[in-house]
């Protein structure tokens, strides 16, 4: 049985992605799975930080979390992405990542890795569900195979019943036990089909 | 000042998108506008009916709400549909009568039909947003026009914050006041551009 | 190793659609697996198909192919789908079949079902993106894998580049080998998949 | 009657979409429309720049062209946007400028806006569709109103017929006068829209 390396990779302004990111972080430890938690790396200028006391403080207190590179989409078998909505699609600072990898992309180095993702919004359907479509898209063209939750678990309709990944509403306050619980089933699923494929394949 | 017709389309199993076509029925003759409400004809068997008691119900109830017709479409100059969704897209009872629109569409009388949606899911995240696009998809092969709510009023952050339309979770419990004014704020925002372009393109 | 079966599924309404589930068919035949060649049951009245000497004719010829049923689902572990698009969705009498599938949703037996999709417009750009996507968001819903294609093959790029899966214009003049090709890598991959899925998941 | 003022706001590596914004710039000046063409800002490295030819020799040839700003989007009454896809999805380049407009979203100078958008990849299906779509997703987001074409002309099937927003194949031998037709017939129709919600409004 192979072992499965997991790249959890996140955009966070005030750090609701990073928690949900934290928490499969933890969730993927639990299962013996060796993990790297990964920060997207900030585009927007010190100015625009700085006028957001929240942005501002979650700039400062993950300071030592490591940036994302291309190595770590090469070395993981499988990702889990977490960024906030921009108007119902991804944050650019994500998309910039993304269009990074055309290298990786043209040698064929994405294809089948297993993707899932995770995402946050101001409002309760303020981009809860295109969000994550949107990631998908993309995922599509890079070959890799997604690993939606679907309705495969309880934990899920506790969650809010998001079949294309978790999703909340920004803020503390929304990220609860139910949530946390959710994350960690879209982590095992994950892990699950990125165990099967990689064994299958090689 | 030309007077606007608006048709409220509506498919509904167990009454969530009646309730909030009944709504959007009673904004828009509020503000004199001529309106007809129509229902989608079921397609499922009897047995499949008769299996759930809600449906049953509400299927006997709304024996006297006229089917919707494609003269129906020719009429009005806005149409507000309101129909559950199916999976994240919209149910076949509601896309058959959209495949039946292809010699209305192909004569181009379906060009600069003002068009806003609702929907209903039984999960909070089981297809508010992307049953909505699934419609304006349709919306933009017509060539209609889509009056989508964005966040143009306070009712809408109140009412969950769904920039593309009305959505609840399906239930009579869920369907509130704060509900009813995101209904009738989107049935005012449709009927103005409606008159807009009606006046403007005549 | 565990055998995989396949199920075909496909609607068409003159005739693209068929060829593009026909070449599927053969393609995993000829790589030994059990395939079952399905077509989704036709809605239109007889009045709309007899005003259409091709759909007619369809449908005449294709008397003998087997509807699909629910069992097909259950009993196969990949299906590929074959639909023209409507209006950037799927047909009515895709969704109508699809809308039946509620009791395998509720029991968990759609999940991890492996799933691709094919499609035709009129157009060249008429939805042959778009109406995968619709498809792609409902399966989802299923917690089913897509095996979208990607560019994981050369033959992808010959047939046009559509990485949600192979889609052509409408009319056998666009069916040409350069099809059939992606097609048949689109089941390989498929296939691969499911291969993968089941011996994992067993 | 009032009259329109139109931005044509563009990004483009290697040219293909500085030439559809061009052509739509010419095509609204021919009505007697006053137009601001701009170039969304680049975020690449110059060291990316470099590597690629076409884009270095793209990059100097536009020096000159001005760089979009908040206040052409609220100075001007439509939008054509141009950009190629990225993975199915807009350039980071793009969304970056999308990202900075929360601003101008705030206080509600973007609804009502009006919106076209137009598209290229390196596939005939490599986004052509759904890069557009995402486009719109986001416009909901902001109230806009979106003035995609449909088949509201003939140019539109012979530009391709994608219904959403003229789209091209990457490359110059690509761009021929189907396409210009499209363009000015996109920009015509959004203009109207933009005149027609103009007067209304005001």
């Amino acid at each position: 049985m192979k072992e499965i390396k997991l790249a959890v990779i996140y955009y966070s302004a005030t750090g609701t992605n990073y928690q949900l990111a934290q928490w499969a972080e933890a969730a993927a430890k639990e299962r013996g799975v060796e993990v790297r938690l990964r920060k997207i790396k900030e585009l927007a200028p010190m100015t625009a930080i700085e006028a957001n006391k929240d942005w501002k403080e979650h700039f400062e207190n993950t300071k030592d979390v490591k940036e994302v590179s291309l190595d770590d989409l090469e070395w993981a078998d499988a990702y889990i992405f977490s960024a906030p909505t921009r108007y119902g699609n991804l944050p650019s600072q994500f998309t910039q990542f993304l269009d990074t990898t055309g290298g990786l992309w043209f040698s064929g180095k994405l294809a089948n890795k297993v993707v899932s993702g995770m995402t946050s919004a101001s409002n309760v359907h303020g981009g809860q569900e295109t969000t994550l479509l949107s990631l998908y898209k993309t995922m599509f063209h890079w070959g890799a195979i997604v690993a939606a939750p679907g309705y495969t678990d309880d934990a899920i309709f506790s969650a809010g019943g998001n079949p294309y990944g978790v999703s909340v509403t920004a803020g503390k306050t929304n990220l609860d036990e139910k949530i946390e619980k959710a994350v960690a089933h879209q982590v095992k699923r994950t892990l699950q089909l990125a165990k099967w494929i990689k064994n299958g394949s090689n």
